[in-house]
């Protein structure tokens, strides 16, 4: 990884991690167009969930704002693999969709969502301002109390 | 606003609201190319949900389908505001995501749903015909029953 | 239909099912550019969902990836409707938003999205090999037990 992004992640004190293979048959991201669009995210660190449960009952928000970050960053490293490694070529994350597992009198989403959304911002600049849809959901494969999808324009189609 | 639609809004006695600020650190569209990707909206009216709690619940069915329109209405308004006004710019809806937030036992979420669905081809005729995923969730920021994204094309590329 | 997709699907002893009608107001596939925007199916086969009720009460694992499958296959109609009955026109399946019904504490979700995902790579290959995002709901129209969209990559935008 080299270029600007980087050096700004580099600042913020942040690594990413090593993109997370694909739980199933999936793939962890696809390049159309010049859009990428990232496979929903768990909040994996060095091979294990940070947290499990939900929000309003085992996990704190604190916790749950922390996971939405590290989902994030696990957005951002198959974004970067997509990019073959230069984040540079972002021109504009597009949208962001985040699910946060959670007891049904559960409210406050956007809060746990905005761990996601104040790091995008942070790294990325106005590039990084999102469009986004956050819902509470049932439940999350292997019980993550959050998981966040993303969507990115490139600055020009990969295959062009 | 001026225009075509703008005519249809008047003659179906409809207002756009004004646009609703983002409850957070994103922001309420995107526009990538000719789409523009609006955040999921939820019912607010002049500041406060038309209701809150969950259908099958608190929440009747016709108060639901009155909550998924009021939150088209609030997707439009950033719609039109992605279309500096014009909305007669707008070739097509592409795709409306509706969340229903409901107990386990609800089923009839396309009919909840359809409040959006039937509002938005009365405003744009065939235009307004869209994909959709229709979903019910455990919860919704600030207990909103409804949260509607959409995703919408144009005639060409506001950057162009 | 005929090609090269058509002899894959009759090799693997599957048929694409009618194109089911859209429940409500909506339409089953919308075409922008060279994208094609699938909406929700649920496993109707002949008229009847293929099961009802939760993942992690009364539907099987078995059952439920069994119900991907078949919603899998009511995308694939639409979206052989789009392509007017050559699914040798895609060139990549983009995205699969996977969403299962079931209990708080189910956990298994990426086995049974599986069903889908594993099928879908069986009939296209390499092209099928798509991102998604798999989430656990509260529930879903008519109690089914999954729910299934796509979007579809063209090799040529329709309108060309």
């Amino acid at each position: 990884m080299d270029g600007r992004i980087a050096a700004r992640l580099a600042e913020l004190g942040l690594t990413l991690p090593p993109p997370q293979p694909a739980v199933a048959t999936y793939v962890p991201y696809v390049v159309t167009g010049n859009l990428v669009v990232v496979s929903g995210q768990l909040p994996m660190l060095s091979g294990s969930l940070t947290c499990t449960g939900k929000l309003g009952a085992a996990v704190s928000d604190a916790d749950g704002a922390a996971a939405a970050r590290q989902c994030l960053l696990n957005v951002l490293a198959h974004l970067s693999a997509a990019c073959e490694g230069s984040l540079d070529r972002v021109a504009r994350v597009v949208r962001l969709g985040g699910f946060i597992a959670c007891t049904p009198d559960f409210t406050r989403h956007p809060a746990i969502m905005n761990g996601a959304s104040d790091l995008v911002v942070e790294i990325f600049g106005d590039a990084g301002r999102h469009a986004r849809a956050t819902i509470g959901v049932a439940s999350l494969p292997l019980d993550a109390p959050v998981e966040i999808e993303g969507t990115f324009e490139l600055d020009e189609a990969l295959d062009a």
